[in-house]
């Protein structure tokens, strides 16, 4: 791989699921990063992301240097040709170019901010640092799509599956912030790639974007949808259409025991930080089907996976 | 150990203490923490204990990742059965769940409010994490004990005594802003586990949780406290009966030269960060009698010794 | 050497810019930092220093932490016998000596206030960590000196010249925020040092401290100074005489294309963050001119060798 900023730097899904599953069986230290440094810049809060992929750079003897990218640092400013005598001290140019003199891999986390629809799509930080950096670039969640949740999920799905073909159910769920859609993007795009039967339960109004559900069946009854899911993906996303927008909270959505009924003893799936009684009931957190937390410890496994095809340029 | 949150997780306080005094004068890399990790979770500020645990944990061969808890991350939900619609992202049982799988060794410091006497003694953040992380805990400070610094204030006395049941005093001392008792009662705490006359001086209205103190004599003059001492250990603290309250300043109560001649030629302590000049007075704090820089070099140890023990499971 | 605060406390500079570029041909780890603990300290925002000199240090094989001085730790006192009834917890006193228990070298940024001159030359926060440290210190930038950029600006000198003796210039340009004059003292202390013919050039009201610039030509004709320049430094400093204002803007001081013709061709220099389109034009940092971004990838090699000659203590 070159970079992984989007799952279209994937080459082989296949090969990149069976190394996580395999270095999480070996839980040993590699020597493939060994003298190599991480750099990671968070643009937005982190713990998950930053502690299992610091956790995954290590695992594989690398160094990691992590900045708070507005915090700890100067404002960046990424337009072509900006004049630039407002606040943004420096110019992604220069940044992604020096970051790539100091660091052998850089990671960048960036939101979207929800207003512009055109502009988040446009991908701006993350496209910059491709453009710009010299080494490779990790995508640790952005304005559209979060690739190592979703190779993450991939590898948990692949490791729980006693199916030839599962019935996987991506669930809307209410939520009292704004949220990016940028999991549920990656979710979709990465089980397009997989043997498996996607349905998309959301209200009306949530629509993903057309261009990213393409032909999966979207469905706006949940229990229905929900009818012999063996996993159930849970998450919140705003709308689409009305770009960034809570149209209205649908209580009636939260996932709790009575609706997994519905499935066939559904593993329950969530990229965490997750509200407890609003978008899953405890019953089911606390339950034998939530698969929440063994997901979130194959994030290491994807981080490492990911930065070690990066490093072998494999 | 199986935690450090408390002093009563202590097995063997005396082969901790030696242990430490043990790893000061080796002052070389251990094998024990080679592949694990400590990750650190911050709430509070923290200069020295922060510090001092990171290099402990380095010196053991550990690798370390830091997070300023409520600024990287996502602000924590730690009641029971909470519906999760304010501000609060996550909740402390996914938290503690995912970081356990991160990390080998996790360790928080989070202060009381003081102002609900009720809550800071549930120690709901320490307890929280005892419960739901499924690996050892160490408690950086909490809201009602700092038992790394009681670690280091054993070995520090334990390397300066002389004699064989040395009169150790602990005296209040004027402070601008209300301070936890923490500090205070893990420092009685740990003093009842040793060999020594432990005598506390404190104005009236000072006193600390009696269920702490226990048999140890208070005594509200300072100066006559302070007669044949052969460590004053120097802090201040807010009331406990007007619970988190500054009842008022008392000026009188620093600790200065004149006061030290009351004493058996005493060695100073204190856990640092001190107010020269209002909690202790220059003329003692670069005298010879202050041993301050020393008991803080012991941080160093006392965590190492702790990180050891949690880590071989001892 | 005993300190890197100011150029003072090189002893051999030939051997220092020799040993740093001997560091980047070899780019592998060695083994003088084993073992040691590098704290850095910052009271202001940092990437290319706090990066570079992160990654110097591990590759020495050191350890290191860092630390945000007042958003991670404590408030510090300077004043000596101050009464520390304020804001600021700690003194430096405690604070440097017990740093260096902790760590093996010390590095610290502060930046001045450009309100008092009279307090930001006493370099209050540099000297007290000399006064106080027992433990080599580094200055990340102080309020008037930038030694660690310096000497990457030799390096960089040393690398692309040609000539027995260049001209390098140094030029004042706008900015719209009133900044330090440390980057320009330390440079034009440093190429005193060395075998060029240096020439400053800056608008009325902008000269440097004479105590300084000394015999070093000052011109008020960017492009008379200009011409036949080997290198050319840009970088934008508030007035010295009116201590700390922006006098006025002079855009016409921008670097472009036009008034590089002036030159021998020459490099351009800058230690960066830079305002593009206001301190440099597009064209120039983007052109094959440019030497921006070697010049911040020899950071790394800077601080390695200043790194290890205080390690050596040679």
């Amino acid at each position: 791989m070159k970079n992984y900023i989007d799952l279209s730097d994937i080459s082989d899904l296949e090969k990149l699921i069976s190394e996580s599953l395999k270095l999480k069986a070996e839980n040993s230290a590699a020597e493939t990063g060994k003298g190599k440094t991480l750099g990671m810049l968070f643009f937005n809060p982190s713990l998950r992301t930053r502690l299992s992929t610091e956790k995954a750079a290590r695992l594989l003897g690398m160094e990691v240097m992590v900045m708070n990218a507005d915090k700890d640092g100067w404002a960046l400013e990424f337009e072509d040709g900006a004049i630039m005598d407002s606040t943004k001290a420096e110019h992604i140019k220069e940044a992604a170019a020096v970051l790539s003199q100091y660091c052998d891999v850089i990671a960048v986390r960036a939101f979207p901010g929800l207003i512009d629809k055109h502009k988040d799509e446009s991908e701006q930080v993350m496209n910059s640092f491709r453009k710009y950096a010299s080494v490779p670039v990790i995508n640790l969640e952005s304005a559209t799509g979060h690739p190592l949740q979703a190779l993450t999920d991939a590898i948990t799905i692949t490791e729980l599956n006693k199916k030839s073909k599962p019935k996987v159910v991506l669930t809307w769920a209410p939520h009292p912030k704004a949220l990016p859609q940028s999991v549920a993007n990656s979710f979709v795009s990465m089980m397009k790639k997989m043997n498996v039967d996607l349905v998309i339960a959301n209200p009306d109004g949530y629509d993903l974007n057309p261009e990213i559900t393409g032909e999966t069946p979207v469905m706006n009854d949940q229990k229905k949808a929900l009818e012999n899911a063996d996993f159930v993906y849970v998450k919140n996303w705003s709308s689409y259409d009305q770009y960034g927008k809570i149209l209205y909270t649908k209580e009636s959505w939260t996932l709790n025991n009575e609706k997994l009924k519905q499935t066939n003893n559904a593993k329950v799936m969530h990229c965490l930080p997750v509200r407890r009684n609003v978008v899953i009931a405890d019953e089911v957190l606390d339950g034998e089907n939530s698969v929440v937390i063994q997901e979130a410890g194959n994030r290491t496994y994807a981080a490492q996976a990911v930065l070690k095809a990066l490093l072998e340029n494999k």
